[in-house]
Parts: C-alpha cells; sequence; structure tokens
C-alpha cells in the first residue's frame, strides 16, 4: 500500500496582499478535501477532481467562477484531466456555460474516443452530458470585471501582464497518488485576462499544462501559458521524473529550462512514482498546499511553508 | 554551411490502392517544392510552409482542400507550424473557412502573443489578417462526403477506422533543416471522417503533432490522434534525438513506445540536428517523401523507396 498524497496549486503570479488570506486557504481547503477521498482508498483520479471543482467553485481563483475574461468580457475556459495508469486523457478548450469544465474533461475521457473537444461542440457534448451549465451571471465576477477595466486603461499587452501586478493568471490544479500507486492530475483556468477570443492556453493541452504517467510521475503547470506550451513543460518534467530525478528537482530543471529557453516564467506542482512531492515557481508567488498523513503544508512566497492540522483547518 | 533537407509525409493509414499515384506524385512535389526554397538560402520555416500549403491544396490528401468531414459534415482543420531555433510556435483549431490553416498558425506565431487559436476567434484573427477565405463549396470534395456515408452505413467507431479501410485520417506535415542547421516543422489536417463536432486530434498540439528544436531535431506526426496526444509523441521523439539518437531510431522506438502504452498506430517522419533523416509508421501504409541533394525519395508501403531525380518529376 502507498501512502497517499495530493498537491494543488492556485496559480503562479504576483498575486496581490489583499487575495493573500483566500488563495491561501483555498488551496488548503481543496488538498484537504482531495485528501479525505483518497484516505477512503478511493482513486487519485477523484482526488483530483474533486480538489480542482473545489478551487474552480472558489471565485478567488481564475477557473470556473471568476475566470478571467477574454479581450471582449467573455468567459472561455479550459480544463484537462490525466490518469496516469492508462494515460487516458480528457480536455475542454474555449467553454462559457459549464460550472465545473474539470468534470466535463473527465466525461470527454471516459464517455469518448477523443480527447480534447472545444468551443461549440464541447458545449453540445456538455449538453448531451447533463452537466451543471451556468451563466455569466455565476461565472463572471466583479473582480474579473475590474481586471479587465484595469488591462484596458494600461493596455498593456499579455506579455507584459507577467511583469506588472495588473492580472492574474491563476489557473488551479492537483496531482495525486493514491494507495494503489496510481497518478493522476488535472488543470482548470479561466486564462489571461484580456486574452484574444479564441486564445488557448497551456491549461487544456496534454503535455504542456499537464502530464502523469506512473512510470515517472504527475505534474500541473501554471504560468506564462505559451512559453509552457513551447517547451511542452509537463511532458518535460514527468520526463526528468522518469529518468529517475525527484519531483522537486524535476519541477526546478525543467522551469529553469524554460527560463533559459524562451524566458518563460510560471510554477509546477509534482508527484514522483516514488511519492515524493515537489512544487517551485519562478514567477513573484505561486499558492500552494499539498496533504499527507493528516497534515496540510502550505505557502505563497518562495521559502514560505506552514504546516497545520487537518482538524486545525 | 548545412547541407539542406526536407522529408514530408501524406498521413498513415491504409491508404487504398486507387490514391497511391496520386499521394506518391504528392508528397513528392510537395518535397520538391520546399527543397527550392532551401535551395535559395531561405529558411526551414519558408519550406515546411510551402511544402504544406502544396499538401494542403491538393485535395487527394485530408488537409485543407479535400478535409475529412465530422459527424455533422462539416469541415474542421488544425494545422500548427513551429521554429526550432527560437521554439516559437503557432497554431489553429476548429476552423472552416480558410484555404491554408498552415500559413493562418504561422501568423498566429508571427503576429500575437499567442500560440493557439480556436474556433470563432481563430476565423477572426483570419479576418484581420486578411487571409484567402474559401467556402465549403472548395474544401469540401466529392471524396470526402462519400467518406463520410460510407462511415455512416456502417456506424463504425473513429478507434475502429485504424482497423478497416474504411475511412482516411491523412495528416500532412513536413520537418526541413536549412543550410544555417535552422530545423523548423508543419503539421495540418482535417481530421477524421465523422469525428465529433469541436475534436481536436494531435496536429495543432505542439508537442503531440509535431515540435522541433534545434538542439534535437524536428518531427510530424499522423495516425491515430488521441494515441498521439497521449504520449505527447512530437516531443518524445525530439527528446530521444537530443539524448543522442538517430531520427530514423528516435522515430521507431517512440512508436514503438506509444503502440506498447496506449495501443495507437501512426507514423512519423524526422529530421535530427545532425541532419540525418527518418521516417517510420505502425499503420499498413504512410506516404512521404523527402529531398536532399537534388534527388527524391519517397515511398507508400513499408520497404518501399524509389529515387527520382528532380528533373524528372
Amino acid at each position: 500500500m502507498n501512502q497517499p498524497k495530493i498537491i494543488v496549486h492556485g496559480g503562479a503570479w504576483a498575486i496581490p496582499d489583499d487575495l493573500r488570506e483566500g488563495v491561501l486557504q483555498g488551496v488548503r481547503h481543496a488538498a484537504n478535501a482531495g485528501f479525505q477521498i483518497l484516505k477512503q482508498g478511493k482513486a487519485s483520479l477523484d482526488a483530483v477532481e474533486i480538489a480542482v471543482r473545489i478551487l474552480e467553485d472558489n471565485p478567488v481563483f481564475d477557473a470556473g467562477r471568476g475566470s478571467c475574461l477574454n479581450a471582449k468580457g467573455q468567459v472561455e475556459m479550459d480544463a484537462v484531466i490525466m490518469n496516469g495508469r492508462t494515460l487516458a486523457a480528457g480536455a475542454v478548450a474555449g467553454i462559457d456555460c459549464v460550472k465545473n469544465p474539470v468534470s466535463l474533461a473527465r466525461m470527454v475521457m471516459e464517455k469518448t474516443k477523443h480527447v480534447l473537444l472545444i468551443g461549440e461542440g464541447a458545449k453540445l457534448f456538455a449538453e448531451e452530458m447533463n452537466v451543471e451549465m451556468v451563466g455569466q451571471d455565476y461565472l463572471v465576477t466583479k473582480y474579473a470585471r475590474e481586471e479587465l477595466e484595469n488591462y484596458r486603461k494600461y493596455e498593456k499587452t499579455v506579455g507584459n501582464l507577467f511583469n506588472n501586478k495588473l492580472s492574474g493568471c491563476d489557473t488551479v490544479g492537483a496531482v495525486a497518488i493514491d494507495c494503489h500507486g496510481n497518478i493522476a492530475c488535472a488543470t482548470s483556468t479561466g486564462g489571461i485576462t484580456a486574452k484574444r477570443v479564441g486564445r488557448v492556453g497551456d491549461a487544456p493541452i496534454v503535455g504542456a499544462g499537464a502530464y502523469c504517467d506512473n512510470l515517472g510521475g504527475g505534474v500541473s503547470a501554471t504560468g506564462h501559458g505559451e512559453s509552457i506550451i513551447r517547451v511542452s513543460l509537463a511532458h518535460q518534467t514527468v520526463g526528468l521524473m522518469k529518468s529517475g530525478e525527484t519531483a522537486d528537482d524535476a519541477c526546478k530543471m525543467a522551469l529553469s529550462d524554460m527560463a533559459e529557453r524562451v524566458h518563460g516564467a510560471g510554477g509546477l506542482i509534482a508527484i514522483s512514482k516514488n511519492g515524493d512531492i515537489g512544487y517551485h515557481f519562478t514567477t513573484e508567488r505561486m499558492a500552494w498546499a499539498y496533504a499527507s498523513d493528516d497534515l496540510v503544508t502550505s505557502g505563497l512566497d518562495p521559502g514560505d511553508s506552514e504546516v497545520f492540522s487537518m482538524s486545525k483547518l
């Protein structure tokens, strides 16, 4: 029997101080909820889905409710989920009407022969599956609207967003290993404020925003989506774990390589096949939390690490 | 000065005998056209774009004109292009109105901060860029309509298409190395006949349908898109070349791994940083051709290899 573990993130960027407590509580709560699933002997796939659903439902994060708005003020959400035992994967991109994109991604994986459904096709599939649909009034928060207004005022380019504190890109994600040693991962996002209509970042791209393989480990990525795609960041990180690197070293090496090759910043969470946990970020901050042994450890700034007993969360 | 080379493919599947001459002439012509660009000292990026445009324009291939139709009888095309020197990439997915998706992908790479644009957003961008738009009357061929009718008659699942000769999935692609040693690759497709509306395969996914890095090599993939995504086939193959494998060995190892892990069949073309060429397929047939030294070599069945002088094409 393996010791079950889960790690989650709530995005890597210059998270403003007024969001600090909200995001930390949010990632701790999600990690704890995922861990309770694992403790019952359930699959890592169930744990990452539950953890990501909780992060999607929490408006403080840029995924599901609270998603960033595109240049036309619309929500376009992306999500992916992957099973490290079978390498099965499901993803959706450019959807605007589903409460929990990660669960729709799981249905793509389990109920179709496909991996990725986009736009109108993904919406038709959601209707067929009878998943919970929601309107813009639910998905769009006051904060997301203000972020778009701020962006428009400053007319910054998407690339520049990473050099200031104007706008967030707090993708969420989770990686878990269950008592059978099976690894799963999931990532979900509303993308970047003021993105071009139809822009898809790394989140729903298997190999970029998430990847897992029981022979190596599991990864969820966050940060500058275009950079992450260009280096296939998640697949690269799992490859390093396959070659024997620890999760921690694999995250550091892959992010350092991304910075060097494409000058991109981001964050990673990972669990290796041996059950060791890793997280690292080259952005100003990343919200992360992991749970094992009835303890939840979390942090935001580099070097941060607070441990809580689950009963005290 | 490096010796310039280009390799192209016209899809890996059970290509029927009546298409044999058409696809072979098509890939030879595309390889030759790309090579003429390289011989003028131009960039590998220009060569792969020209070669893929020619394959898109040729209705015998499932990309651009001649694209397979989805379950509702619509065209939904995907394409990607990548620069191995900078790791810059551009892609489009789910577009129905552009003559040359690969050129639109290149515009995403060069004219936006993004990598991937989908659906309506990609269409808006195409309009902004003033690219050549075409109607369904141009894109949809009699053959594509018949394939969909055949499919509907037999009601086969997409997975089953690879076990019979009913329907094609002849993605096209190209990989080139220019006289400066810069590598580029591109892939374009209309997808699989009777695919679900909104289904996106490997073609536009950086790391799946294509990847290149001057430090390793370049790759374009074809075959069962969902399997290719699940193993990040192109990124995996480039990683093997980075570790010192030849292009040929890297293609064989990556496809053998895909067969073992996810039971998927497909084909690969590759050029390594050292300029050696590789191609391999685990489907019944793959149309391929490469050009160097004013010779074009091509084949379709396993073991096939015919050499033509370019002046005799």
